[in-house]
């Protein structure tokens, strides 16, 4: 398959929104020990429960590094297909291709530069070669075209876009220097162009700060999501002694104060996050540790937010925590979604890891259908 | 993707024709310096050679390490689709899976134990898990099911079939317990009835032997190939004094002594081999030496065989050897598939590994369309 050296706004090709019809999803089989407590045996249960839940759906593509291949055809439903591919960690979302689709059905990829979430200023572990790599190998294995940004760093958690051409991505990752990503190199201006050239779009909505203490350097995708156009949902507290609580009323008073790419205001519901969820004693010693990567120490307070839920073919995969609010994020969520499933997952051990459903899987759009 | 425990004649599926239409081809990347000379950089040229020729009529698909994953990339055509796999060496076409088809075109793949030509008694390296690991991966790749046997040895180079229920192969490779397959821990009717099973036929070939010094144990792809049902090639010489002019006329004379499942003489068409070629000084030097795999030295004979050609959608890809017979052998399959392109491709390099064309390529056949 070919590299590209034009961008998709030039080509004709735009980033579909993530509640558009999917030809599939891929995730990453997690295995790190320094990331993952107990060798990651507890992490692959819950990965195979979302992939396997995914499958009802639609069609999954977990990709596993040699020495897990076995052990992971064995724990998945066999509707899953299991492929070989290096990796650094688990987390697709991040480091998987953006793919971008024209008004013909070709879908192709976006391969951005990936360097673990801050490169040797921030990031959370080294090396990061193998996770950079798995954009282009996807791509490869849907048999698509690719656009590659060596200059460029994105994860794809740090963007949602509503398919119309608004992008929301976070200040706090993209504009700071501390969080080791293109800025002082690049500036504000260039960086919306990027984004703009690469997911065509025309509008970019800059969220100040995600979910209190998220190691990715606040990615949007867990405290903000486009439901559908016009329409997001916003991680939100109503505690005011809890540092969340002003971070969700700055990203409240933006959204209220902008309008998307299309001119509209936007339709914000408020999604409560669970009661703050801590590292136990047990689950920190489970991990290794090691130089370099980021330690889970105990009290450690962990990202927990419902808002990274993943959208698909008639489903939505909702981490839940075992809390009060789960309930209250499943009936917004029904309420939102009326034509598709709510599968709940239990995902404090995902949560462990860092991240949520959302960050585990990325999608391939299918192409030339709407399905919102 | 399952793993099957009753078997293709049961279920309806039967391996096609090589000449019946193809989905497309695999093939795995060369690098083990202790089989190809001078870091197998020379035999990439080729294998790339091979891969961009057949991908001009169906799609490929070229597995590669980890490790070889970019420099392959770059020199294979952007149409070659690339995937990380790892492998023990690079002969797809007997370590991968041996695909089977049902009259509604639905494809399977059947996984036979791979132990490297021999295992502990003859086998050519040490270890060979990852090569035995490639056949589910490639069924994984293609989202079909596979038929897996562990208790039973075979390469895909030990077996052709014409599709209409006959199957050829050489008693050498399959008889002998020296071969390090299945005796003596099987009996011949008992070989003969799994490969009447998973491969859907009535009637086994049993030619006698392979071509001269043959290091797979007398693969019968390299001395005899189904041009269509009831017409064979086979590897000849007119030259008495050749040790291959005796093992070629006993296959004569058990072919013209044969009829095939439905009860048809064979047409056998001499294909002329090219005079002996041996491995030079510099060749052999620039090969690692390794304990435990068959060494390449210098004066040995290589088992050069115009026989060893692919057949795919359109074309006949044909080793050739800078010889006289190079245009003897061309004009023979010109003769033989008038609506084919033959591909001859210079393929010493192939040749010094311990195979051709044949043996790096696998097809995975269309399904539901004769092609013939």
């Amino acid at each position: 398959m070919k590299r590209l050296n034009s961008n998709p706004k030039q080509d004709g090709f735009r980033m579909p929104g993530e509640f558009e019809e999917h030809r599939g999803t891929y995730m990453i089989w997690p295995e790190r020990p320094d990331n993952w407590r107990f060798g990651a045996k507890p992490a692959q249960k819950v990965f195979a429960q979302v992939a396997n839940t995914i499958a009802k759906y639609e069609p999954v593509t977990m990709v596993v590094s040699y020495e897990q291949y076995a052990n992971a055809r064995h724990m998945l439903d066999p509707k899953v297909r299991v492929v070989e591919m290096s990796n650094n960690d688990s987390w697709m979302r991040d480091c998987g291709a953006t793919f971008v689709v024209n008004d013909q059905g070709e879908i192709r990829g976006v391969d951005w530069y990936f360097n673990a979430w801050g490169g040797l200023v921030d990031g959370l572990y080294f090396p990061w070669d193998k996770d950079d790599a798995i954009a282009q190998k996807m791509c490869e294995l849907e048999g698509c075209d690719s656009y590659r940004l060596p200059d460029f760093i994105l994860e794809g958690g740090s963007i949602h876009v509503d398919g119309e051409g608004t992008v929301m991505t976070c200040a706090e990752t993209l504009l700071r220097p501390e969080s080791g990503r293109n800025v002082p190199n690049m500036t504000k201006e260039e960086i919306e162009k990027t984004l703009c050239d690469y997911l065509n779009c025309t509008k970019v909505l800059w969220v100040p700060e995600g979910i209190y203490n998220d190691e990715t350097n606040g990615h949007i995708d867990n405290i903000c999501n486009f439901v559908r156009p016009g329409e997001v949902v916003l991680a939100w507290t109503d505690d005011v002694n809890d540092p969340q609580y002003a971070i969700s009323k700055k990203a409240l008073e933006y959204l209220e104060s902008e309008t998307d790419a299309k001119g509209r205001k936007l339709k914000i519901h408020k999604m409560y996050t669970p009661k703050p969820i801590l590292i136990s004693k047990e689950e920190s010693e489970g991990v290794d540790a090691v130089d370099g990567t980021l330690p889970r120490q105990e009290g450690d307070r962990l990202a927990a937010s419902y808002v990274n839920y993943y959208t698909g073919n008639g489903f939505v995969a909702l981490p839940i925590f075992n809390d009060p609010n789960d309930q209250k994020a499943i009936d917004l969520l029904k309420e939102l979604y009326p034509d598709r499933v709510i599968e709940p997952i239990y995902a404090r051990e995902i949560l462990l890891g860092g991240g949520n459903i959302h960050c585990i899987t990325q999608q391939v759009p299918k192409g030339n259908k709407k399905n919102v």
